[in-house]
C-alpha cells in the first residue's frame, strides 16, 4: 500500500500547502477567518469528490460519511483532526490527521473494502484555540463540554466575539452548542497526529498508539516588589520582583527535573515595565505536565512553596485530570498493527475531548525528527507519513470490517 | 524664615495638589496634554502675580525673571525644575522644585533682599519623557542636545507626533527648537529636587548639595530558544530562552553588587509569548548606573560574559558619560550652606544638560524618608521642604547679592 498511497497523499498535501502561509514560512490558519474558509472549503470539496455525505454539526464541525451513520446507531468509525494552526504553526498539527484520513478512505476503496460499519472523516473546528483562546473549541461544543453562551462571548485580539467571527464567515447562529446526536454516530474515534516530541525518534519508530493525555494545568504566580527609580535606589534599599521571578523560573526546571515532569514559564508580564524602572510587580504563567498526576502535584507545590518564599502569591488557572484513552481500542489497534509503540502525550487534542465526553476513542502518533511543533521547523518525514495512512488504514479496516 | 515661609510653600502645594492626580493616588502629568496646560497656566499666573517678567523660548520651556537678564548677560541666577510626571509618579518630583523657586522668591523679597544680578525661575516642559519617550526633551531642545525634526517627529502611545501634540496644545511650530539667547541669559543654574533614594535618610540630614549625575546606559540583551509544545518537548530536547534570561537577572544583580554598582532589568519581552509555548526569544533590558564609570563597564562586560555563555547577544542602546557639576559652583554652595553633605546622583536632570552644554549648574537635594520615587508613595517631610526651601533662598542670596 506505500507505493500506491504516495501519488494520492503528495497530491492532498500540495492542495493544502500554501493555504495561510505567512512570510515567516509558517501558518497563520485562524478559527473562522478567510483563510479556515478556504480550508473547509478545500475539506468539503475532498468528501464530495469521493461521493461521502457531508454534513455539519450544531458547533460547525464537519463531517463525512461513507455508509449511513443513522443505520446503525453507536457504530460509526470516525477518525480526523483540524486544519486551523497556532501563530506561526507547522504543516503537520492538524492537517496530517485530515489528510491521512482521506487517504485512508481513498486505501480502503482500492482494495475493494466494503464497510460492514459507516466510516466517518471528521474535521474539527478551531483545535487550537489561536483566536478565542480556548482549545478544541468545536469538539468541547458538540459534545457539550463549552458551552455556547461562553464561547460566543469570546473575544479575539481586534475585540471581535467568536459570535460576531461566525456571523461574519456567514454562519447561522441558530441552534449553535452541543450536537449530541452527532457525538451519538460515533462508536470508535482514532486521531492520528504528528508527534509534538521526540519519543518516536528516540526509539526508531515511525509509528505509536497513543494511551492517554497527561494531566495538566496552569498556574499564575504574582511576584510582589516596590516601584522605585533604578538609577537611585541603592540595591539593599530595594524590592524588585523580578529577583524572586528569576529564581524561581530556574527552580521550576530544577524541580520538574526531580519529579520526572515537564515544566515552562513561557508567558510573563511586569509592572510598570519601564527600563529605569524596578519592578513593581512581575507575573509569571506556569505550565506544568506529566505522566503521573502525584508527581505533577508535588511540582507544583515545590514551586509554590519556592515562590512563596519571595511572597508570590500562586492561583490556578486550569486543570486537567489525565485523559485516558479507551484500553480495549488501544489492546485492538495493537493487536491490528503488530509490535508498535505505546505512547502518552502532554498536549490536549480533540480525541481527548471525546474521550472525556464517554467516546471509546485513541490517537496514532507520527514520528518527528526534530520534535517541534507550533513552529515552522515541525516536520515528519514522507515515509513516516505514509506509514502512518497504513497503520490508520488497517485499524480502520480492523473496526469497520466484518466481524470475526 | 523656616516659620515665614511655611503658608506660602503650602499654598503653593495646595493649588497643585489635585491637578492630574488619578485614582491610584499618583500623578498623571504628561507633556503637552490638557493636564499640562493646567500646570503651564498656572506657572504662569503664579509668576504674574509676583510681577516676575515672563518669557517662553523657542522650545516651550517658562521663564519668568526679576531684573532683566539682558541687562547682564550671562549673570542671570535661575532656579526651577519641571511639572510634568512619570505615569503615576509622586508630586515631588519636579513640582517641589518649581514651588521651591517661588517660595525663595518670596522669601527674599520678604526680608527685601535687593538682586545684583537678574534671578530667574523656569519651569522646563516634558523633562519625565513620559509621553513621547525622550528625558528632559525640553532643556536637551532649548540647548541644541536634541533636534528638533527628531523631537518633533517622537510619537506617543497614541501615535500622535510631538508636532501634532504642540500643534493641538495651540503653540506656533515656527522656529521651534534651540534658543542660545535664551540659555546665555544664565550665568548659574540651581535646580532643587526631591532624593530619589535613601541617602540623605541614612545620614540624618535634611538637605544636600548634588555634585554630578552618575555615567548610565541602557542594553539590550537577546537571549536566543526555539519554539516549541511545553507539554510534549521533553526536557533534555529544550532550548528554552528563558532560563538564560533566568540565570543573568539573578547573575546582574550579584554583578552591581561586586562591582558597588546599581544594576536592574525593569522591562522583558517573550516570544511567542505564549503559556503553552517554549520561549524562542526573551529580551531583557539591562540599566548599569554607579559613581565610577570604570566599575559600571566591569559590571556591564561581566554581565555580557554572563549572558553570552547562553548565546545571548548584548546591544548598548544608550550610554552617558558622567556629568560634573560645576565644582566651583558646588564649593559657594557649600560655604554658604555652612555644613551640608555632598551628593552624588544615578538619575538625569535638566541641571545636567545644561551642564553638559557648558552652564555653571548644580543641585539641591531634599531628604526622601522612604527613597520611593516615580511612585504614588513619593514623601517628603514638610520640616524638610521648608528647610530645602530656605537653603535654596540662602543660595539665591548668595549669588545674586552684592558682590563681597
Amino acid at each position: 500500500m506505500t507505493s500506491s498511497s504516495a501519488p494520492g497523499f503528495a497530491g492532498l498535501w500540495a492542495a493544502l500547502e500554501p493555504v495561510g502561509r505567512s512570510s515567516s514560512g509558517g501558518y497563520r490558519r485562524f478559527a473562522w477567518s478567510a483563510t479556515d474558509r478556504v480550508l473547509r472549503e478545500w475539506f468539503a470539496d475532498e468528501c464530495a469528490k469521493r461521493g461521502l455525505d457531508y454534513v455539519e454539526d450544531r458547533a460547525g464541525n464537519q463531517w463525512a460519511w461513507w455508509g449511513d451513520p443513522d443505520a446503525a446507531p453507536g457504530q460509526g468509525v470516525v477518525t480526523g483532526s483540524h486544519l486551523d494552526s497556532v501563530p506561526d504553526g507547522g504543516p503537520f498539527d492538524g492537517p496530517l490527521g485530515v489528510i491521512s484520513a482521506l487517504a485512508a478512505v481513498d486505501a480502503l476503496r482500492r482494495v475493494g473494502f466494503q464497510p460492514a460499519k459507516p466510516i466517518g472523516v471528521v474535521c474539527f473546528a478551531d483545535e487550537e484555540g489561536a483566536r478565542f483562546g480556548v482549545a478544541c473549541s468545536g469538539s468541547r461544543l458538540v459534545a457539550g463540554s463549552l458551552s455556547p453562551e461562553r464561547a460566543l462571548a469570546l473575544r479575539d485580539v481586534d475585540g471581535l466575539s467568536m459570535a460576531e467571527a461566525l456571523t461574519a464567515a456567514g454562519r447561522d447562529l441558530t441552534g449553535f452548542g452541543p450536537d449530541p446526536a452527532a457525538v451519538q454516530r460515533v462508536g470508535h474515534f482514532v486521531e492520528l497526529h504528528v508527534e509534538q516530541g521526540r519519543a518516536l525518534d528516540h526509539i526508531g519508530a515511525s509509528v505509536a498508539v497513543g494511551t492517554d493525555i497527561w494531566p495538566h494545568g496552569r498556574w499564575r504566580i504574582d511576584f510582589p516588589g516596590e516601584a522605585n527609580h533604578a538609577g537611585t535606589t541603592a540595591l539593599r534599599d530595594r524590592r524588585d520582583a523580578m529577583l524572586g521571578y528569576a529564581d524561581t523560573v530556574l527552580a521550576a526546571r530544577a524541580t520538574a527535573q526531580e519529579h520526572d515532569c515537564l515544566a515552562t514559564i513561557g508567558r510573563v508580564s511586569v509592572r510598570p515595565g519601564a527600563v529605569n524602572a524596578i519592578p513593581s510587580s512581575v507575573t509569571g504563567w506556569l505550565d506544568v505536565r506529566g505522566s503521573d498526576p502525584t508527581a505533577v502535584r508535588r511540582t507544583v507545590l515545590d514551586i509554590t512553596a519556592h515562590a512563596g518564599s519571595f511572597g508570590a502569591t500562586v492561583v490556578e488557572e486550569s486543570w486537567t485530570d489525565d485523559t485516558r484513552f479507551d484500553t480495549s481500542l488501544v489492546r485492538r489497534m495493537q493487536r491490528a498493527l503488530g509490535n508498535v509503540p505505546l505512547l502518552s502525550t502532554g498536549a490536549g487534542h480533540d480525541a481527548g475531548v471525546l474521550a472525556a465526553a464517554g467516546v471509546s476513542s485513541a490517537m496514532l502518533f507520527v514520528r518527528n525528527p526534530s520534535g517541534v511543533s507550533h513552529s515552522p521547523a515541525e516536520r515528519a518525514e514522507l515515509a513516516d507519513c505514509l506509514a502512518g495512512v497504513e497503520a490508520l488504514t488497517t485499524v480502520l479496516a480492523d473496526l469497520a470490517g466484518p466481524p470475526g
